[in-house]
Order: structure tokens, then C-alpha cells, then sequence
């Protein structure tokens, strides 16, 4: 063979090598564009949404909306033709809110006394039904309250009142900044010999619009009753103590009952080729008791019903088996998501890939992606190198956390992966009475799950 | 001097000439930064925007509210501590809309009469008081209306009934294929004998709002009335037409008046070493009649007067002269925008650069640019060298029309940018009587005036 032969053939083969990449690259660009036509016209997620939230409401775990959120998406995605869907158990913390909160500040010198919008935190244990009335003390951080120490907190309300940074872009990033007070603020001032706490509400709105949201009482601490008050209403708050000591009465009736059994919902494609590599894409079922989680998280769950909807309506038979959980107990406990874990783990199951959906149906910027150190930079890279498959549609990679629900997948060494919406409205609603059908768009909700539906495909398609 | 000396110098001169492009890098970095913080703490958009919209409303050229939105903005921008602040007359068209819109299909065999919601459009002639019944014939395109025929369209109402794609990312795009059927489409009607035409309205969403919108009359055809209905009633009346022939009754009674004299309003910061190199940042003060124009283009207005306010407290001196305008008449007729080119290149000014927000108050995602072809790559590839200042606030640049009141400009051979929000909720509102204040979100406003002001700190800084 001569060597001009060889060099001819050598440059055949690398334009052929070239022509078949290309035409990978066109057929997945191809497909892609197919996944956004049928997801904008053919989403069924905002139908679906509509049903888990005007038609059933708040979600809290343990309630009768949970177990009708259970049933009615399980029936949902018993029409797909999906090829098995089934309830996975769960026990769950059942707290119930109980009467409306009464927080108002008594006789002050200056206004008197004024209402101040409010709404007990989760988990939170109640006042009793007279109440309790004590003085106001104000801090910024967990830190200044330790400084304080038991001399000037006890017998006192704490209010814990650092604004979340509206100059972060990111407004999770701000949220996580200030979302330790609500988090542990209650148990931290239980310790010193406080009486309550107050908590200003987790947004960078000044409103009145109270945000409930968790509280966890940390082992041998005292369980004292924590609040919410809006922001109008913190500031308000500050204000006066500025001028005057200030008292304030507190009565939730909130409670912990015995836990509850309930369910994740799960939905599954079998794998034609690669079974044992799951892909999991979620959400959360339940939601706060207020309001009706169309954000948090109904939105989630109806996009990741949408992706497999989509994949059936394309007509694609995926290598690698896909799951549509639906997790129970976010907001207040994770016992959904840790009760997959654990059986997942149990069964020696490997999670390639897993995505979840829990910033709100916004319009998608793109995707979070996070792994254990050692697989991480490897995996990043692999899903990076789509980026010019998905940059048309809007999205980026980043790296950062996933969700909280598939977050104890991440042992099991695959990349997690969080959808990623614009986030500057987020807050106006989380937690809240008016997280409500109408503050989603249906676009935007159907993007984001043409979004996840794209990523599933080259995950499924390319592996990692 | 030996060569060694010569090499080792050299590498020293490489290296500061790094360092200083790198300190030069952490100085922008710096100040955009501050741009940020100062937007997301200080912003004044929302609060002007919440009076040009609830405190004064709709603002058609030529109304009252018009001349109430220029008195406005003008005491705004005097109290701002800019070098000058003036307004600049122009002759706007003066169409008023007249009595609540009738459109009724009238004794069809299947529904019997149904009301249909609609809006007269903009510049259309009206019906007389009687108003106007005839058999509606329905097209999809200009096309199919040439096609059609004098014999077929003559005496009759045409229905244009094209929907906006919504399978398109970029909802402008979708706007863009279906919108020269509200242009032209009643002037083309008229041409071959139609007594009325009747325009599906400019959106994806399938719902009862009517969508008004400039229609414009070509030289030598007869005006016939145009009016818009809901996507909802136009998928009702084109079901109805595959059944049986429909008659509709349409009565409006809008009319064109004189033209009237009426005001762009401007604020200048002069420059302090290139004053005759011209910015401007815009948007239009002019809205439709109803609704409040709060996206469109209310918000595009605070943000331009945001951007100069910002530059204040920052106390940044500009080497280049940069303006806000406020541009009256876009709705309509572009008066105000080809008023400010005309006295602009009559005076000889170069425009360097020039910004327009008119695509709604949402979270910005970027800029599309456009200039002159011989001009264009030169001064982009400058632009987009500037994408790591902006990347971290979500902004990528992007080829495409920059704003209809800056694109006179563009014969000055400057570089014309567009500032681009996400696109998705913008035709929910657009042109209809629920674009008011509650669709647009502070934050997501904020940004937007972040995000111009810092391009117009590298515009200033680095020229083009």
C-alpha cells in the first residue's frame, strides 16, 4: 500500500468520522427541536396543575389534600402508558396548623396595638390557647443571639430579623443566606430560656404577605413556638424597638401528631437496553397547608409527569429505564425522598442521573449539576459538552446543588442535576397564600419540562 | 543594550500590561457590581412606574394621559441633576377608540348570536353608528387573500386567522410571522372590496382578551374598519365557519383626528472629554388606550430614567454625552422617533450607541444589536468582548433589530442595541387592558435598568 493510498484513506475516514458526528449532532438537534413543538403545543402539565391546585389545594404531608394528591397523580400516570407506576410508603410527620395565628404588638407608647400579619412555622409547636405575651428582643443572627446569652434572652420573644440580600442576583443564594434563622432560629432561642420566636418572613418584598416555611428543633433543646411575620410588618417591628421596649402577643395552635403513612408517586419506563441505569426526574408532591404550592412544588410534579408523557407521545423507547417520582414530605420532613433512597440503595439500584424540579415554573435558564467530588468533574464535563444542543433553547449548566428530594441519591455516584428558572419571582410566592395557579405561566411551565425532557434524552442516549 | 536585556524587558512589559488589563477588568467588575447594588437597594422605576400607570394610565398620542405622562416624566427627570432636560415637540396622530366595540355573529343555524370580544385597531376607521353586517370569509395569510380574489372578497367581512407559532423560543419571532395580518391586512381587504376585517388576535395564549394594535392604511386603498378578537373567539368563529356561512355584525366608531402637537422627552448628562459622541437610552412614553401600558412601554421609560438616576448616585462622570428619551407616538406612528433622528442629523450628531427598552419589564436576558452591515461586525465583536462583565448577570448579546424609536438612528452608522427580557408573559399583556402594574415584578424591572446602565458604563468607558 502506498502511502499517498494511506493518507487519502486516513482523510477519508476522518471526513466520514466528521460527517457521521455531524450528523449525530443534527439528529439531536433534530429531536430536541421535536421535544419543544410537543411540548408547546401538547403540554398537559398546566391542565394538571390546574386539578393539583384549584381542584385540590395546600398539600401538607399527612393531610387529606396530600392523599388526594397521591391518588389523583397516580390515575394520571396510570393513563400514559407508561410501563409500570406504583406507590412507594412513606411515614411522614403530620403537623397541623390548627387556628388562625394571632402576633400582635401590646400597648406600645408610641401605636398602640397593632395587628401583625402572621403564620406559624412548620413543625412549630403551638402557645397553648391563651397565648403568650413577653418583650421583644431583636437580633440579626444565630450569632448575636448566642452573645446575647440566657441573661437577656430568657422569658423573651426572640425576633430573628435579617432581610435576605436583595442585591444577590441569584435569589436562592440570598434566601440561603438568611433561611438559617427560620431553619433553627426557634430551637436556638428555646435554648437560652426564650419564650417564642419571631421569624421575619424568607423575601425580598416589602409586603404584608407572611412565608411560612420549616423549623427544626434540634435535640434537648426546649420546643418554644416560632413564627412568621411578613416584612411590612418586621420593619415595623424594628422600628418601634428603636423607640421603646416592646411587647408582643403571640397564639398559634399548631401541633405534631403521630406520623402519618403516605406515599411517593412513581412512574417508569423500562430501559431497552442499559435497565439498571436510572434516570430519575421529580418534584415534590406535597406543599405548605396555605395557598396552593403551584410553585412549590406542584409545578415540579406536573413537568416531570410532562417529560414522560413526552417521551411517550415522541414514541421513544429509552435505553436506560426512566422514573418520574413524585416525592412525599419535602417541606417538612424529606421522609419521601429518604424512603427512596434507603429502598433504592437497598435494591443495589444505580441512579445515573437524576434531575428535580423545585425552583418554581419559571421560564428555564438551565441546570445545577452536583456530584460526589471524586465522579463530578468527569460527568460535568460529559453533560457540558450538550451545551450547544441546549443553549439555542435558553439553558446553561452550573455548577450547585440539585434538590433535596433526590439529594440522598448522591452516594450512589451519578450526577444530580436541579432545573434552573429565572428565580427573581421565586420568593414573591414561597410559602405563601398566593402561590396560586395564577402566578404560573404556561409557557414558561412547559419549557421547563421540554427543558428536563431534552437533558433525559442525551442522558439516556449518551449515558455519563 | 544586549538581548537578553531586550527579552527579559519585554516579558516585563507583557506582564504589567496583563496586570493592567486585569486591574482594568476588576475595576468594571467592580463598578457594574455597585450598578447592581444600587438598582436592587435604590431603584425608582417601580415607584414612577406605578404612577404613569394607576396615577395616570392609558397614553395614546395625543390623549390627555399623554400629556399628563410628559409632564410627569419631565418633573421626574428635573429632579434627577442631569445637565439638561428638555422636551422636543413633534405632530402625532390622534386616533381615538370611541364607544365600546361590538362584534356578534349574528343567527348563525348551530349557536344563534354570540358575542365576540374584540378591539377596534389602531388608526382603523370605524363602522358609522349603524355598524357594518356581512358574511365572513376567513384566510390564513395575505396570500390566500390575493388568491382569493375581488370576486370572492368583494361586500364581505375577511377574517384573518393565522396564529402567532408557539412553538417558537422567542415569542417576538412568533409575533413577527403572524403580526403584517393586523399591518396590512384591513388595508389589503379594503383593496379588493371588503367592507371589514376582523384580526385574530397577536398571541399564543388561547383566551378572551382582545389584542388592539396598530393597523396602517396604505396610499390609495379604500379604509375599511379593522378590529381585533380574542384568540378564543376567533378559534369559536373559525369552528362555526367549517359548518355553515357565518354573518357578523361589527359597530365601532373610532375615528382619526387632526394630528396634535405633542412632546419626546429627553434628560442629558454631557459628556466631559467626547460630548459630541451621543448614547441614548429609551423607551416609548405613548401606550394604548386601555389597559395602562405597563409593560409596553411604561416600564422601558422607568428603566431609561433609572439608568441616568443610577449614573447620579454613583456619581460616575460620563466621557461621552449620554441621554434618556422618552420617545412619544411608537403605538402609532413613530412621530416622536423620527422627530429625534431628523433634528439629530440635522444637527449633524453621532450617535454612538443607543439602547431601547421596549420588549417589557421582565428579567432581562441580554442585548441583541444591529447597525449598519458596514459597520456591524467591528463594533459587535467590540460589544461581546465586554460578554464576562455581563455573563454573570445572565446577559448574552445576540444579532437582531435593536427598538422601533432608536432605529432612525441607525444611518448615523452607531451601534443600536435592544434590550432583551424574557420574552415569555409578553404577549399575555401586550396591547390589552390587563397590561398594568401587577404583571410586572420589581426585581425583574430593577434588572433590567441594571443591566443597561451597565452597558452603557462600557459604552462610555471603552467606545465602540
Amino acid at each position: 500500500m502506498r502511502p499517498t493510498f494511506l493518507f487519502f484513506a486516513l482523510i477519508l475516514l476522518c471526513i466520514n468520522i466528521g460527517f457521521a458526528q455531524d450528523a449525530k449532532k443534527d439528529e439531536d438537534a433534530f429531536f430536541i427541536r421535536k421535544i419543544y413543538d410537543q411540548a408547546l403545543t401538547d403540554g398537559q402539565s398546566y391542565k394538571w396543575l390546574t386539578h393539583l391546585t384549584t381542584g385540590i389545594g395546600g398539600r401538607l404531608a399527612g393531610s387529606p389534600q396530600a392523599a388526594a394528591a397521591v391518588e389523583y397523580t397516580k390515575q394520571m400516570l396510570d393513563t400514559l402508558g407508561l410501563d409500570t407506576v406504583w406507590l412507594q410508603p412513606c411515614m411522614a410527620p403530620h403537623w397541623i396548623r390548627g387556628e388562625k395565628e394571632q402576633v400582635r404588638i401590646v400597648n406600645s407608647n408610641k401605636m398602640g396595638t397593632v395587628e401583625l400579619d402572621a403564620l406559624a412555622l412548620g413543625n412549630s409547636v403551638g402557645t397553648g390557647k391563651y397565648g403568650i405575651t413577653a418583650e421583644v428582643i431583636e437580633v440579626r443572627s444565630l450569632d448575636e443571639l448566642e452573645k446575647l446569652g440566657r441573661a437577656k434572652v430568657e422569658g423573651k420573644i426572640v425576633f430573628f430579623n435579617r432581610p435576605m440580600d436583595p442585591t444577590q442576583i441569584r435569589t436562592f443564594r440570598a434566601y440561603g443566606g438568611a433561611v438559617d434563622q427560620r431553619g433553627v432560629g426557634p430551637s436556638r432561642a428555646g435554648k437560652l430560656g426564650a419564650v417564642a420566636a419571631l421569624v421575619r418572613s424568607m423575601t425580598t418584598r416589602h409586603d404584608d404577605v407572611p412565608h411560612t416555611g420549616g423549623t427544626f428543633y434540634e435535640e434537648g433543646t426546649t420546643k418554644i413556638p416560632g413564627v412568621a411575620i411578613s416584612t411590612n410588618a418586621a420593619n415595623l417591628l424594628s422600628r418601634l424597638l428603636e423607640e421603646e421596649p416592646v411587647r408582643v402577643f403571640v397564639r398559634t395552635t399548631c401541633k405534631m401528631f403521630e406520623p402519618k403513612l403516605t406515599y411517593n408517586v412513581i412512574g417508569e419506563i423500562k430501559g431497552s437496553e442499559k435497565p439498571d441505569e436510572i434516570i430519575v426526574v421529580g418534584g415534590h408532591l406535597d406543599s405548605w397547608d396555605v395557598g396552593q404550592g403551584a410553585h412549590d412544588d406542584g409545578s415540579g410534579c406536573v413537568q416531570s409527569m410532562d417529560v414522560m408523557y413526552h417521551l411517550k407521545q415522541l414514541n421513544y423507547r429509552p435505553k436506560r429505564t426512566i422514573r418520574c417520582v413524585l416525592f412525599m414530605n419535602e417541606e417538612n420532613g424529606l421522609a419521601g425522598g429518604r424512603a427512596y433512597a434507603d429502598e433504592s440503595n437497598k435494591k443495589g439500584e444505580f441512579h445515573m442521573a437524576a434531575i428535580e424540579s423545585d425552583s418554581g415554573g419559571f421560564s428555564p435558564r438551565g441546570f445545577s449539576a452536583d456530584a460526589e467530588a471524586e465522579v463530578f468533574n468527569e460527568k460535568y464535563r460529559k453533560a457540558t459538552s450538550w451545551l450547544p444542543l441546549l443553549e439555542p433553547y435558553g439553558l446553561h449548566f452550573s455548577k450547585g446543588g440539585s434538590g433535596a428530594d433526590i439529594s440522598p441519591l448522591k452516594s450512589q455516584k451519578g450526577l444530580l442535576f436541579g432545573l434552573r428558572p429565572d428565580s427573581q419571582r421565586y420568593f414573591d410566592y414561597h410559602h405563601t397564600h398566593i402561590d396560586k395557579i395564577d402566578a404560573v405561566n404556561q409557557r414558561e411551565l412547559e419549557l421547563g419540562a421540554a427543558a428536563m425532557t431534552s437533558l433525559i434524552y442525551l442522558l439516556d442516549k449518551y449515558g455519563l
